[in-house]
């Protein structure tokens, strides 16, 4: 007699789990800049130096480091023009969309809910004041 | 002859612009750890201890910040009980369920789409590795 022994069943991604690859998407695609960068090419596709001066506070490094992690991840393409002087543009993949679709979302949502989250902000600060 | 000067308009708020409170809120609602104390909290109140061991590798400090903000932001409600030992349970107000139902759909959509994620990373490193 043989006892047989299950093969290991992959566990489903679970972002709860450090270790699970799922996480680390979650973090790219909700990364300080990650989320700004999605928003804005929801709109229309952006040259670096465009998006660099629509979203606000950015830095040079960290929009392209931003950048090139979405395109890694299959979010962004980039498409270098062979012109003088370079020309590089920047636009969501069908998979980026479906991301950024979800991230716009949440910041017209913060946007709209910006003085209900302050005035909650002056009600902590004020018991803790008194 | 008077001229008469516009009242300045407040502008609407906008997280593309880095002074804009709407951009804190949204880094807050999106932060490493925000994010998977909102889908958590989603599902049922946690307690302390039992929202880190639920939430694979956070720490306490991270956690305890981390509550504190979406608590004074008004997302999060704090509930400590007179009893020895103290028990502390936390659970999402009206509007922080409604970011975390945002945030917990793109939780899962990453889940969902980490296969795809991860093709793409190896179609990009191996056309840089060639």
């Amino acid at each position: 007699m043989s006892v047989s022994i299950p093969a290991a069943q992959p566990l489903p991604p679970n972002v709860m789990d450090a270790m699970c690859p799922s996480r680390q998407v979650l973090e790219h695609v909700t990364s300080r800049w990650g989320v700004l960068v999605l928003a804005a090419l929801l709109e229309r596709p952006y040259r670096f130096s465009e998006l660099r001066r629509f979203i606000g506070g950015v830095s040079e490094k960290m929009l392209a480091q931003t950048l090139q992690t979405l395109e890694r991840d299959g979010f962004v393409h980039r498409d270098a023009q062979p012109v003088i002087p370079p020309r590089v543009d920047y636009s969501l993949t069908a998979l980026g969309r479906e991301a950024a679709e979800q991230v716009w979302a949440l910041a017209r949502w913060t946007e709209r809910h910006v003085d209900d989250v302050r005035r909650a902000q002056e009600v902590y600060d004020e018991a803790r004041a008194s």
